[in-house]
């Protein structure tokens, strides 16, 4: 009964923040999609940001694969189009290296030295090419791949970030997870280089500190201690979301022990420490001595964070059927619908600790169509599965 | 009365402060200071940022030179230690680009595509060479604020950051600000540059918003709007921080108009617009539209903000002697006292809205010993000379 009351409430959610994003973010006129979208759906900026572009048509293009009520000529036609803007302009054509931000007409504003622009064109162009099978999608995605391994890896310095005498160097867990995460997906286009997946989950354990029973964002290669602030730098959601992200992995590969390592050292304590004992919700960031972080958001609650720990926990309870992992989904779900949902559908993304939505727009620069609808379309599958198992 | 009795506060807080940073932030083995030091003292992280490294040498100098009690050796030999450890590691020795931030070694860790840790190094090398009447000192701070002035215009591109098609060309507070900031103390050790004080005025002038009566952020280079969240970006603290640079810039001109500018438009108004009606104190972001802005830090209260707005008061009273600037000085003046300061000297830097203490570390990536100090210093001389003027 609960399950299905819960499906019922993730069903309506999905539908209402879609139709929001397919009211108010297309732009018509120039193509792509606007992402600074206000409460009410109007326009606040015009940049368009790379990140959230090839989110949105990833997800149109999932959805519209996936879940049946999606499969309209709107989704299909809006996740081609934005899928050709991204083509047009997301990128320089001479490095091939893609942009970060881009004006309504597609004129580029900001590059970034890093990869996430480019791992969000993989993405969107691996859907795009199971959609269409159009093969220029497959060679955009198979082309974006390879830069994107090569630039996370030996081509590190192309980035144009200068490596310094006195940087530690050292793994970010967002790297190796984001390329870990592309692995499926690249394999639908053919892509594939033997050994690079478990070089990606290797990585990721070292993120795991043992000793502390904590994940830190920032290891050395050898997964030893990082200096100062950025070494003991915990992100509870991203740990959380890496966590699913491994059991998908493990599940896979009937990995038992990985997944035993996913849902408890990723999923389970993560929550345990990252929930705010005094107002609930997750804490953004996190210090593994306790310390006083130094990022000034750290804590808040963002809905990205909620939404990757609903999916990882029901993800948990699907694979385990342990009671204690439906009740972690119950109380993040709770916490969640409780807070962020605005009228109109869409979330708010920012509270306040206290849980106070601080920021009310819908849509901005770093929060687009994507971990609400990706998080509620996993947990409808997996609540609609739980439900038919049953009977 | 009352202002012997802010004199005594403001003058036993400096002393505090200033025992703090004497006694936990020299680093006697490697030279240079430590930056991210605890409510206690202690070094939480080993980097040394060159924005506070820059100023904390400046604000040693400056108080030996200025305040009597602070004449002692021990500050003496920390700013000259100080400053030849910034020339030692502080810039890149082929391009005269400084670093953002270095090892407790000095070998250098990141390195930042603007003007800002130049304008530090610029101050602390004026300030050694009025110290010491050591030649090199005023060597290196021409030479450098002959390449802040050139990167900060026609030398833009070879800071790094690309300038893209799509980008708005803008002006942004900071920079005109800074400029402007460094040309009193660049005239002592003889750099010149006609015209350039006059054309960082008009600059900042642009960014008064005469319609909305706000200052913006971001401009034009003609002063219109820049598109989206930047063009509607207003930090009170910084027009209030502007305003008192443009007030002194004006006594010293006896350019009366401009001093009714500065007071009104750039102090006085945004005092009032920033002041947060609810829970008291200056915003730290708002959008001149009120829509919500986007930087998550928005509604916070930081300590410069609030001591810059005393400076900026307590000047404007001076300047005018009317009244309703001394109770605006009052009014900021008490909510910073009831809600910054630490135990054992320096105050937090970090309030959440309500006015509760957020990270009650005393140094940090971007405070250091500077905007304390500066304004208790600057305050005390205020507050002598209006008290001696009295009797």
């Amino acid at each position: 009964d609960n399950l299905k009351e819960v499906l019922v409430r993730v069903s309506k959610e999905l539908d209402n923040c879609m139709n929001f994003w397919l009211k108010y973010s297309h732009d018509n006129e120039n193509g792509g999609f606007y992402n600074c979208l206000s409460a009410e759906g109007s326009v606040y900026d015009t940049t368009k940001y790379c990140w959230l572009q090839g989110r949105q048509v990833w997800m149109y293009s999932t959805l519209y694969q996936e879940v049946g009520r999606f499969r309209v000529t709107e989704v299909y036609d809006a996740a081609v189009k934005g899928g050709e803007f991204l083509i047009m302009f997301g990128k320089n054509k001479d490095t091939g290296k893609c942009y970060f931000s881009l004006n309504r007409y597609g004129e580029p504003i900001k590059v970034q030295r890093t990869i996430f622009s480019e791992v969000f064109y993989v993405m969107a162009m691996t859907s795009l090419y199971t959609l269409t099978s159009d093969e220029k999608y497959k060679v955009e995605a198979s082309e974006m791949m390879s830069r994107v391994v090569y630039w996370a890896g030996e081509g590190a310095a192309e980035l144009g970030r200068p490596q310094l005498d006195g940087e530690q160097v050292a793994s970010s867990l967002a790297v190796p997870m984001c390329i870990l995460s592309l692995i499926p997906m690249v394999e639908r286009v053919g892509w594939v280089r033997p050994g690079l997946e478990d070089r990606c989950v290797k990585e990721l354990l070292l993120h795991h500190d043992k000793e502390r029973e904590v994940v830190l964002e920032n290891v050395t290669m050898e997964g030893g201690q990082v200096q100062g602030v950025a070494g003991r730098m915990m992100n509870p959601g991203h740990a959380i979301e890496c966590g699913w992200f491994l059991l998908q992995h493990a599940t896979k590969n009937g990995d038992k022990e990985l997944a035993e390592t996913a849902v408890h050292s990723f999923i389970e304590t993560p929550l345990a420490y990252g929930w705010d004992k005094e107002w609930g919700g997750i804490m953004y960031f996190m210090d593994a001595e306790g310390l006083s972080p130094t990022a000034l958001e750290w804590d808040m609650k963002l809905w990205w964070v909620h939404l990757e720990a609903m999916v990882a926990t029901l993800m948990v309870f699907d694979t385990t059927k342990e009671e204690k992992h439906w009740d972690s989904f119950e109380k993040v779900f709770k916490y969640s619908f409780d807070n962020f949902p605005l009228s109109g559908g869409e979330w708010a993304g920012y509270l306040d600790r206290q849980g106070k939505v601080k920021m009310d727009f819908k849509g901005g620069p770093y929060k687009g169509c994507f971990h609400l609808p990706r998080a509620l379309m996993i947990c409808e599958t997996l609540l609609q599965k739980l439900l038919a198992n049953q009977h």
